[in-house]
Protein backbone atom coordinates (compact mmCIF):
# COMPACT_ATOMS: atom_id res chain seq x y z
CA UNK A 1 0.00 0.00 0.00
CA UNK A 2 1.50 3.41 -1.05
CA UNK A 3 1.94 6.18 1.65
CA UNK A 4 1.68 9.57 0.55
CA UNK A 5 4.96 11.34 -0.44
CA UNK A 6 5.63 14.15 1.61
CA UNK A 7 7.45 16.81 0.06
CA UNK A 8 9.58 19.86 1.37
CA UNK A 9 7.60 22.25 3.48
CA UNK A 10 9.50 25.43 1.86
CA UNK A 11 7.62 23.84 -1.61
CA UNK A 12 4.14 23.57 0.13
CA UNK A 13 2.15 25.05 -2.63
CA UNK A 14 3.21 21.70 -4.11
CA UNK A 15 1.41 19.83 -2.51
CA UNK A 16 -2.19 21.10 -3.46
CA UNK A 17 -3.65 20.14 -6.35
CA UNK A 18 -7.03 21.54 -7.99
CA UNK A 19 -9.43 19.50 -9.30
CA UNK A 20 -12.09 20.81 -12.04
CA UNK A 21 -14.93 18.42 -12.58
CA UNK A 22 -16.65 18.67 -15.77
CA UNK A 23 -15.81 21.98 -16.56
CA UNK A 24 -17.48 23.14 -19.78
CA UNK A 25 -16.03 26.57 -20.67
CA UNK A 26 -13.03 26.22 -22.22
CA UNK A 27 -12.09 30.51 -20.76
CA UNK A 28 -13.11 28.99 -17.28
CA UNK A 29 -10.38 26.19 -17.53
CA UNK A 30 -7.85 29.05 -18.87
CA UNK A 31 -9.16 32.09 -15.84
CA UNK A 32 -8.45 28.70 -13.47
CA UNK A 33 -4.68 27.86 -14.79
CA UNK A 34 -3.85 31.52 -14.47
CA UNK A 35 -4.89 32.21 -11.10
CA UNK A 36 -3.47 29.04 -9.81
CA UNK A 37 -0.29 30.77 -11.19
CA UNK A 38 -1.03 34.15 -9.85
CA UNK A 39 -0.94 32.31 -6.37
CA UNK A 40 1.63 29.89 -6.72
CA UNK A 41 -0.04 26.68 -7.22
CA UNK A 42 0.66 24.55 -10.20
CA UNK A 43 -1.22 20.92 -10.34
CA UNK A 44 -4.27 21.00 -11.78
CA UNK A 45 -6.49 17.83 -12.72
CA UNK A 46 -9.17 18.31 -15.01
CA UNK A 47 -11.67 14.82 -14.58
CA UNK A 48 -13.57 14.66 -17.60
CA UNK A 49 -13.33 18.24 -19.11
CA UNK A 50 -15.28 19.13 -22.45
CA UNK A 51 -13.17 17.85 -24.77
CA UNK A 52 -13.20 21.06 -27.35
CA UNK A 53 -13.10 23.56 -24.13
CA UNK A 54 -9.91 21.53 -23.09
CA UNK A 55 -8.23 21.80 -26.22
CA UNK A 56 -9.44 24.98 -26.89
CA UNK A 57 -8.10 26.60 -23.42
CA UNK A 58 -4.80 24.46 -23.97
CA UNK A 59 -4.30 26.38 -27.52
CA UNK A 60 -5.01 29.72 -25.99
CA UNK A 61 -2.40 31.96 -26.04
CA UNK A 62 -0.79 32.92 -21.80
CA UNK A 63 -2.51 29.89 -20.89
CA UNK A 64 1.17 29.15 -19.72
CA UNK A 65 2.74 25.89 -17.71
CA UNK A 66 -0.25 24.83 -15.62
CA UNK A 67 -2.84 23.74 -18.60
CA UNK A 68 -0.04 22.57 -20.89
CA UNK A 69 1.03 19.80 -18.12
CA UNK A 70 -2.41 19.74 -16.46
CA UNK A 71 -3.80 15.94 -16.16
CA UNK A 72 -6.90 14.86 -17.73
CA UNK A 73 -8.90 12.31 -15.39
CA UNK A 74 -11.54 9.92 -16.39
CA UNK A 75 -12.52 10.08 -12.62
CA UNK A 76 -12.44 11.92 -9.41
CA UNK A 77 -10.93 8.87 -7.40
CA UNK A 78 -8.05 9.38 -10.24
CA UNK A 79 -7.38 13.00 -10.00
CA UNK A 80 -7.21 12.68 -6.25
CA UNK A 81 -5.15 9.78 -6.44
CA UNK A 82 -2.03 10.67 -3.45
CA UNK A 83 -4.22 13.43 -1.87
CA UNK A 84 -4.88 12.87 2.04
CA UNK A 85 -7.01 15.31 2.54
CA UNK A 86 -10.13 16.07 -0.11
CA UNK A 87 -11.78 19.74 0.10
CA UNK A 88 -15.33 20.28 -2.14
CA UNK A 89 -16.14 23.68 -3.12
CA UNK A 90 -19.73 24.43 -2.84
CA UNK A 91 -22.81 26.45 -2.06
CA UNK A 92 -25.04 25.88 0.85
CA UNK A 93 -27.00 23.09 -0.77
CA UNK A 94 -24.13 20.83 0.19
CA UNK A 95 -25.88 20.95 3.62
CA UNK A 96 -28.03 18.67 2.98
CA UNK A 97 -25.30 16.03 2.35
CA UNK A 98 -24.25 16.47 6.63
CA UNK A 99 -20.74 17.17 5.33
CA UNK A 100 -18.59 19.47 7.49
CA UNK A 101 -18.33 22.94 5.85
CA UNK A 102 -16.05 25.69 6.65
CA UNK A 103 -16.19 29.41 5.55
CA UNK A 104 -13.26 29.79 3.35
CA UNK A 105 -11.34 31.66 5.62
CA UNK A 106 -11.04 29.10 8.68
CA UNK A 107 -10.96 26.29 6.04
CA UNK A 108 -8.01 28.26 4.25
CA UNK A 109 -6.14 27.73 7.44
CA UNK A 110 -6.92 24.32 7.97
CA UNK A 111 -5.82 23.97 4.29
CA UNK A 112 -2.19 25.53 4.67
CA UNK A 113 -1.67 23.43 7.69
CA UNK A 114 -1.91 20.17 6.18
CA UNK A 115 -0.59 21.25 2.59
CA UNK A 116 3.00 21.72 5.38
CA UNK A 117 3.78 18.27 4.40
CA UNK A 118 0.85 16.84 3.23
CA UNK A 119 -1.17 16.46 0.21
CA UNK A 120 -4.94 17.60 -0.41
CA UNK A 121 -7.11 18.62 -3.37
CA UNK A 122 -9.17 21.43 -3.80
CA UNK A 123 -12.20 19.93 -6.35
CA UNK A 124 -14.59 22.35 -7.95
CA UNK A 125 -17.62 21.23 -10.06
CA UNK A 126 -19.12 21.96 -13.49
CA UNK A 127 -20.54 25.35 -14.05
CA UNK A 128 -23.96 24.34 -14.57
CA UNK A 129 -24.54 22.01 -11.80
CA UNK A 130 -21.60 22.04 -9.26
CA UNK A 131 -20.11 19.07 -7.48
CA UNK A 132 -22.88 16.30 -7.46
CA UNK A 133 -23.48 13.86 -4.61
CA UNK A 134 -21.58 11.47 -5.80
CA UNK A 135 -18.14 13.77 -6.19
CA UNK A 136 -18.93 15.04 -2.67
CA UNK A 137 -18.96 11.14 -1.24
CA UNK A 138 -14.99 11.75 -2.17
CA UNK A 139 -15.47 14.70 -0.14
CA UNK A 140 -13.95 15.22 3.76
CA UNK A 141 -15.82 18.73 4.04
CA UNK A 142 -16.82 21.11 2.03
CA UNK A 143 -15.53 25.05 1.57
CA UNK A 144 -18.34 27.66 1.33
CA UNK A 145 -16.85 31.01 -0.28
CA UNK A 146 -19.19 33.62 1.73
CA UNK A 147 -21.41 35.63 -0.84
CA UNK A 148 -24.10 37.62 -0.95
CA UNK A 149 -27.74 35.67 -0.72
CA UNK A 150 -28.63 37.81 -3.36
CA UNK A 151 -26.21 36.03 -6.08
CA UNK A 152 -24.21 33.71 -3.92
CA UNK A 153 -23.00 31.60 -7.55
CA UNK A 154 -19.92 32.75 -8.34
CA UNK A 155 -18.18 32.23 -12.02
CA UNK A 156 -15.43 29.00 -11.62
CA UNK A 157 -12.67 30.89 -12.32
CA UNK A 158 -13.11 33.56 -9.77
CA UNK A 159 -14.49 30.95 -7.53
CA UNK A 160 -10.50 29.71 -8.05
CA UNK A 161 -9.22 32.69 -7.94
CA UNK A 162 -10.43 33.89 -4.59
CA UNK A 163 -9.66 29.91 -3.10
CA UNK A 164 -6.25 30.38 -4.44
CA UNK A 165 -5.55 33.70 -2.92
CA UNK A 166 -7.33 32.89 0.69
CA UNK A 167 -5.41 29.65 0.69
CA UNK A 168 -1.85 31.37 -0.02
CA UNK A 169 -2.60 34.91 2.04
CA UNK A 170 -0.52 34.43 4.92
CA UNK A 171 2.84 33.76 4.83
CA UNK A 172 3.11 30.08 5.19
CA UNK A 173 1.84 27.31 6.97
CA UNK A 174 2.31 27.10 10.77
CA UNK A 175 4.26 23.05 11.38
CA UNK A 176 3.11 23.57 15.33
CA UNK A 177 -0.42 23.20 13.85
CA UNK A 178 0.09 20.04 12.43
CA UNK A 179 -3.29 17.34 12.45
CA UNK A 180 -2.48 13.59 12.75
CA UNK A 181 -1.11 11.85 9.64
CA UNK A 182 -4.03 10.39 8.02
CA UNK A 183 -3.75 8.05 4.16
CA UNK A 184 -4.46 8.60 0.80
CA UNK A 185 -7.63 9.08 -1.49
CA UNK A 186 -5.91 6.53 -3.41
CA UNK A 187 -5.79 3.99 0.10
CA UNK A 188 -8.92 5.20 1.18
CA UNK A 189 -10.72 3.99 -2.09
CA UNK A 190 -8.84 0.76 -2.22
CA UNK A 191 -10.53 0.18 1.47
CA UNK A 192 -13.91 1.50 0.30
CA UNK A 193 -13.70 -0.91 -2.60
CA UNK A 194 -12.77 -4.20 -0.55
CA UNK A 195 -15.61 -3.18 2.12
CA UNK A 196 -17.80 -3.46 -0.87
CA UNK A 197 -16.71 -6.43 -2.30
CA UNK A 198 -16.97 -7.84 1.75
CA UNK A 199 -20.42 -6.29 2.14
CA UNK A 200 -22.07 -8.09 -1.13
CA UNK A 201 -20.29 -11.49 -0.84
CA UNK A 202 -21.08 -11.03 2.57
CA UNK A 203 -25.31 -10.88 1.74
CA UNK A 204 -25.32 -7.22 4.00
CA UNK A 205 -25.99 -5.31 0.80
CA UNK A 206 -28.25 -7.21 -1.71
CA UNK A 207 -26.96 -7.31 -5.69
CA UNK A 208 -27.77 -4.07 -7.39
CA UNK A 209 -27.85 -1.86 -4.00
CA UNK A 210 -24.32 -0.93 -4.62
CA UNK A 211 -24.39 1.93 -6.09
CA UNK A 212 -27.28 3.72 -3.43
CA UNK A 213 -24.42 2.49 -0.97
CA UNK A 214 -21.08 3.58 -1.81
CA UNK A 215 -20.96 7.72 -1.29
CA UNK A 216 -22.70 6.77 2.22
CA UNK A 217 -19.72 4.15 2.80
CA UNK A 218 -17.21 6.70 1.31
CA UNK A 219 -18.07 9.14 4.01
CA UNK A 220 -17.93 6.65 6.49
CA UNK A 221 -14.56 6.11 5.64
CA UNK A 222 -13.50 9.62 4.95
CA UNK A 223 -14.45 10.15 8.75
CA UNK A 224 -12.80 7.91 10.12
CA UNK A 225 -9.11 9.48 9.59
CA UNK A 226 -6.95 6.28 9.60
CA UNK A 227 -3.69 6.40 9.98
CA UNK A 228 -1.91 4.70 7.62
CA UNK A 229 -0.94 1.97 10.36
CA UNK A 230 -4.51 1.59 10.53
CA UNK A 231 -5.51 1.56 7.44
CA UNK A 232 -3.36 -1.29 6.77
CA UNK A 233 -4.71 -2.66 9.05
CA UNK A 234 -8.02 -2.27 8.02
CA UNK A 235 -7.62 -3.60 4.52
CA UNK A 236 -5.62 -6.43 5.44
CA UNK A 237 -8.64 -7.57 7.53
CA UNK A 238 -10.77 -6.79 4.64
CA UNK A 239 -9.04 -8.91 2.42
CA UNK A 240 -8.82 -11.90 5.01
CA UNK A 241 -12.14 -11.70 5.30
CA UNK A 242 -12.77 -11.32 1.49
CA UNK A 243 -11.08 -14.29 1.03
CA UNK A 244 -12.76 -16.29 3.28
CA UNK A 245 -15.91 -15.33 2.24
CA UNK A 246 -14.75 -16.45 -1.43
CA UNK A 247 -13.24 -19.64 -0.28
CA UNK A 248 -16.67 -20.81 1.98
CA UNK A 249 -18.48 -20.06 -1.36
CA UNK A 250 -16.33 -22.79 -3.05
CA UNK A 251 -17.15 -25.44 -0.36
CA UNK B 1 -18.70 73.17 -1.35
CA UNK B 2 -20.58 69.64 -1.41
CA UNK B 3 -19.38 67.69 1.73
CA UNK B 4 -19.70 63.70 1.50
CA UNK B 5 -22.83 62.22 2.10
CA UNK B 6 -22.57 59.51 4.95
CA UNK B 7 -24.23 56.79 4.59
CA UNK B 8 -26.05 53.94 7.05
CA UNK B 9 -23.14 52.02 8.90
CA UNK B 10 -25.48 48.95 7.95
CA UNK B 11 -25.50 49.32 4.86
CA UNK B 12 -21.64 50.09 4.25
CA UNK B 13 -21.01 48.28 1.21
CA UNK B 14 -23.03 50.96 -1.04
CA UNK B 15 -19.81 53.24 -0.11
CA UNK B 16 -17.63 51.48 -2.14
CA UNK B 17 -17.66 52.23 -5.92
CA UNK B 18 -15.48 50.06 -8.01
CA UNK B 19 -13.97 51.93 -11.20
CA UNK B 20 -12.62 50.24 -13.90
CA UNK B 21 -10.76 52.48 -16.43
CA UNK B 22 -10.52 51.68 -20.12
CA UNK B 23 -11.82 47.86 -19.89
CA UNK B 24 -11.75 46.62 -23.12
CA UNK B 25 -12.98 43.17 -22.71
CA UNK B 26 -16.74 42.27 -22.20
CA UNK B 27 -16.74 39.31 -20.04
CA UNK B 28 -13.87 40.87 -17.89
CA UNK B 29 -16.26 43.98 -17.63
CA UNK B 30 -19.33 41.17 -17.03
CA UNK B 31 -17.14 39.33 -14.74
CA UNK B 32 -16.52 42.17 -12.65
CA UNK B 33 -19.76 42.91 -12.51
CA UNK B 34 -21.12 39.48 -11.13
CA UNK B 35 -18.05 39.37 -8.35
CA UNK B 36 -19.02 42.70 -6.85
CA UNK B 37 -22.74 41.35 -6.44
CA UNK B 38 -21.31 38.09 -5.22
CA UNK B 39 -19.83 40.40 -2.54
CA UNK B 40 -22.71 42.65 -2.02
CA UNK B 41 -20.85 45.44 -4.15
CA UNK B 42 -23.44 47.51 -6.88
CA UNK B 43 -21.52 50.54 -7.23
CA UNK B 44 -20.10 50.19 -11.00
CA UNK B 45 -18.46 52.89 -12.83
CA UNK B 46 -16.68 52.57 -16.09
CA UNK B 47 -14.24 55.18 -17.64
CA UNK B 48 -14.04 55.17 -20.93
CA UNK B 49 -15.03 51.60 -21.51
CA UNK B 50 -14.52 50.55 -24.94
CA UNK B 51 -18.11 51.46 -26.45
CA UNK B 52 -18.88 47.87 -28.31
CA UNK B 53 -17.64 45.62 -25.27
CA UNK B 54 -19.72 47.85 -23.09
CA UNK B 55 -22.77 47.56 -24.68
CA UNK B 56 -21.87 43.52 -25.02
CA UNK B 57 -21.42 43.04 -21.46
CA UNK B 58 -24.78 44.85 -21.03
CA UNK B 59 -26.79 42.89 -23.05
CA UNK B 60 -25.34 39.64 -22.24
CA UNK B 61 -27.10 37.28 -19.85
CA UNK B 62 -26.87 36.99 -16.16
CA UNK B 63 -24.69 40.69 -16.01
CA UNK B 64 -27.34 41.69 -13.38
CA UNK B 65 -27.96 45.08 -11.90
CA UNK B 66 -24.78 45.99 -11.00
CA UNK B 67 -23.90 46.32 -14.86
CA UNK B 68 -27.39 47.75 -16.09
CA UNK B 69 -26.80 50.17 -13.40
CA UNK B 70 -23.67 51.10 -13.95
CA UNK B 71 -22.22 54.48 -14.91
CA UNK B 72 -20.11 55.48 -18.25
CA UNK B 73 -17.84 57.97 -17.39
CA UNK B 74 -15.59 60.33 -19.50
CA UNK B 75 -13.36 60.86 -17.03
CA UNK B 76 -11.73 59.43 -14.01
CA UNK B 77 -12.48 62.84 -12.03
CA UNK B 78 -16.01 62.04 -12.86
CA UNK B 79 -15.99 58.81 -11.80
CA UNK B 80 -14.35 59.65 -8.31
CA UNK B 81 -16.87 62.64 -7.47
CA UNK B 82 -17.81 62.01 -3.98
CA UNK B 83 -15.55 59.35 -3.06
CA UNK B 84 -12.81 60.91 -0.27
CA UNK B 85 -10.65 57.64 -0.17
CA UNK B 86 -9.01 56.61 -3.69
CA UNK B 87 -7.16 53.47 -3.89
CA UNK B 88 -5.32 52.30 -7.03
CA UNK B 89 -5.08 48.96 -7.53
CA UNK B 90 -1.77 48.31 -9.55
CA UNK B 91 1.07 45.60 -9.42
CA UNK B 92 4.67 46.59 -7.87
CA UNK B 93 5.75 48.77 -10.74
CA UNK B 94 3.34 51.51 -9.57
CA UNK B 95 6.40 51.74 -6.46
CA UNK B 96 8.63 54.62 -9.02
CA UNK B 97 4.99 56.94 -8.42
CA UNK B 98 5.99 56.91 -5.01
CA UNK B 99 3.10 56.42 -3.69
CA UNK B 100 1.88 54.07 -0.06
CA UNK B 101 1.67 50.81 -1.12
CA UNK B 102 -0.28 48.32 0.87
CA UNK B 103 -0.81 44.55 -0.04
CA UNK B 104 -4.71 44.02 -0.15
CA UNK B 105 -4.98 41.94 3.30
CA UNK B 106 -4.45 45.18 5.25
CA UNK B 107 -5.20 47.28 2.61
CA UNK B 108 -8.68 46.07 3.07
CA UNK B 109 -8.70 46.44 6.45
CA UNK B 110 -7.97 50.12 5.72
CA UNK B 111 -10.87 50.00 3.61
CA UNK B 112 -13.33 48.39 5.60
CA UNK B 113 -13.07 51.27 8.49
CA UNK B 114 -13.34 54.07 5.89
CA UNK B 115 -16.97 52.17 4.63
CA UNK B 116 -18.36 52.66 7.65
CA UNK B 117 -19.41 55.76 7.46
CA UNK B 118 -17.81 57.27 4.26
CA UNK B 119 -17.18 57.05 0.73
CA UNK B 120 -14.54 55.29 -1.23
CA UNK B 121 -13.70 54.58 -4.46
CA UNK B 122 -11.18 50.85 -5.82
CA UNK B 123 -9.72 51.90 -9.24
CA UNK B 124 -8.51 49.13 -11.91
CA UNK B 125 -6.93 49.92 -15.02
CA UNK B 126 -7.68 48.44 -18.36
CA UNK B 127 -6.62 44.92 -19.17
CA UNK B 128 -3.31 46.05 -21.53
CA UNK B 129 -1.81 48.52 -19.23
CA UNK B 130 -3.32 48.74 -16.30
CA UNK B 131 -3.20 52.38 -14.18
CA UNK B 132 -1.75 54.91 -16.06
CA UNK B 133 0.75 57.59 -14.34
CA UNK B 134 -2.17 60.40 -14.66
CA UNK B 135 -4.61 57.76 -13.26
CA UNK B 136 -2.79 56.73 -10.02
CA UNK B 137 -2.13 61.00 -9.51
CA UNK B 138 -5.46 60.37 -8.42
CA UNK B 139 -5.23 58.33 -5.50
CA UNK B 140 -4.02 58.44 -2.11
CA UNK B 141 -2.34 54.80 -1.60
CA UNK B 142 -2.23 52.10 -3.94
CA UNK B 143 -3.22 48.40 -3.25
CA UNK B 144 -1.20 45.13 -5.05
CA UNK B 145 -2.27 41.88 -4.21
CA UNK B 146 0.33 39.84 -3.53
CA UNK B 147 1.06 36.92 -6.31
CA UNK B 148 3.74 35.16 -6.92
CA UNK B 149 6.73 36.62 -9.46
CA UNK B 150 6.70 33.79 -12.14
CA UNK B 151 3.12 35.57 -12.82
CA UNK B 152 2.20 38.51 -10.73
CA UNK B 153 -0.81 40.04 -13.76
CA UNK B 154 -4.18 38.93 -12.84
CA UNK B 155 -6.87 39.09 -14.98
CA UNK B 156 -8.86 41.91 -14.11
CA UNK B 157 -12.32 40.21 -13.33
CA UNK B 158 -10.10 38.32 -11.10
CA UNK B 159 -8.24 41.13 -8.98
CA UNK B 160 -12.03 41.93 -8.84
CA UNK B 161 -13.46 39.06 -7.36
CA UNK B 162 -10.61 38.80 -4.80
CA UNK B 163 -10.47 42.66 -3.78
CA UNK B 164 -14.19 42.32 -3.25
CA UNK B 165 -14.06 38.63 -1.37
CA UNK B 166 -11.20 40.44 0.96
CA UNK B 167 -12.87 43.76 1.66
CA UNK B 168 -16.00 42.02 2.75
CA UNK B 169 -14.26 38.81 4.27
CA UNK B 170 -14.84 40.40 7.69
CA UNK B 171 -18.23 41.34 9.34
CA UNK B 172 -18.59 44.97 9.43
CA UNK B 173 -16.15 47.44 9.48
CA UNK B 174 -14.98 48.79 13.57
CA UNK B 175 -15.96 52.29 13.99
CA UNK B 176 -13.63 52.86 16.75
CA UNK B 177 -10.81 52.80 14.28
CA UNK B 178 -12.44 56.01 12.40
CA UNK B 179 -9.40 58.12 10.45
CA UNK B 180 -10.26 61.42 10.66
CA UNK B 181 -12.26 62.68 7.97
CA UNK B 182 -11.52 63.97 4.70
CA UNK B 183 -12.81 65.34 1.61
CA UNK B 184 -14.44 64.32 -1.41
CA UNK B 185 -12.35 63.85 -4.65
CA UNK B 186 -14.23 66.19 -6.42
CA UNK B 187 -13.12 68.50 -3.67
CA UNK B 188 -9.54 68.06 -4.33
CA UNK B 189 -10.10 67.75 -8.02
CA UNK B 190 -11.89 71.51 -7.93
CA UNK B 191 -8.82 72.54 -5.66
CA UNK B 192 -6.20 71.29 -7.64
CA UNK B 193 -7.66 73.27 -10.67
CA UNK B 194 -7.76 76.20 -8.94
CA UNK B 195 -4.35 76.19 -8.04
CA UNK B 196 -3.06 75.32 -11.45
CA UNK B 197 -5.29 78.10 -12.58
CA UNK B 198 -2.59 80.49 -10.08
CA UNK B 199 0.34 78.76 -10.58
CA UNK B 200 -0.21 79.44 -14.67
CA UNK B 201 -1.19 83.14 -13.81
CA UNK B 202 1.48 83.59 -11.65
CA UNK B 203 4.15 83.02 -13.82
CA UNK B 204 5.25 79.64 -11.71
CA UNK B 205 3.94 77.54 -14.12
CA UNK B 206 5.31 78.64 -17.89
CA UNK B 207 2.26 78.02 -20.63
CA UNK B 208 2.38 74.64 -21.84
CA UNK B 209 4.25 73.04 -18.73
CA UNK B 210 0.72 72.04 -17.05
CA UNK B 211 0.21 68.38 -18.41
CA UNK B 212 3.12 67.65 -16.42
CA UNK B 213 2.96 69.42 -13.90
CA UNK B 214 -0.89 68.44 -13.00
CA UNK B 215 0.17 64.40 -11.53
CA UNK B 216 2.70 65.35 -9.02
CA UNK B 217 0.06 68.56 -7.63
CA UNK B 218 -2.74 66.42 -7.51
CA UNK B 219 -0.68 63.58 -5.43
CA UNK B 220 0.39 66.57 -3.75
CA UNK B 221 -3.12 68.08 -2.70
CA UNK B 222 -3.96 64.04 -2.29
CA UNK B 223 -1.29 64.13 0.89
CA UNK B 224 -2.59 66.68 2.39
CA UNK B 225 -5.10 65.05 3.58
CA UNK B 226 -7.74 68.19 3.85
CA UNK B 227 -10.06 68.28 6.46
CA UNK B 228 -13.82 69.60 5.15
CA UNK B 229 -13.00 73.39 6.89
CA UNK B 230 -9.12 73.51 5.63
CA UNK B 231 -10.41 72.57 1.82
CA UNK B 232 -13.07 75.09 2.00
CA UNK B 233 -10.63 77.82 3.30
CA UNK B 234 -7.80 76.72 0.64
CA UNK B 235 -10.16 76.81 -1.84
CA UNK B 236 -10.89 79.97 -1.10
CA UNK B 237 -7.24 81.63 -0.42
CA UNK B 238 -6.65 80.36 -4.03
CA UNK B 239 -10.19 82.02 -5.27
CA UNK B 240 -8.76 85.51 -3.92
CA UNK B 241 -4.99 85.09 -5.20
CA UNK B 242 -6.89 84.28 -9.08
CA UNK B 243 -8.98 86.68 -8.68
CA UNK B 244 -6.35 89.34 -7.58
CA UNK B 245 -3.65 87.81 -10.21
CA UNK B 246 -6.59 88.05 -13.40
CA UNK B 247 -7.51 91.58 -11.52
CA UNK B 248 -3.96 92.80 -12.38
CA UNK B 249 -2.75 91.55 -15.59
CA UNK B 250 -6.61 93.79 -16.33
CA UNK B 251 -4.95 96.68 -15.00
Amino acid sequence: MPEAPTRDPANWHQNLRVVLVGARNSLNIGAAARAMLNFGFTDLRCVRPYELSFRSARSAAGAGSVLAEAKVCADLSEALGEAELVVGCSGLEARKQRHVQRALPSAATALRTHLADRQAALVFGSEKSGLTNDDLSHCDWVLSIPTNSDCPSMNLGQAVAVCCYEISRRAGPSPSLKTPQGVASVTRERILQTLLGVLETSGFLQAGARPAKTRKLRRFVGRLRLAPEEARMLQAILRQVEWKLGHRDRK
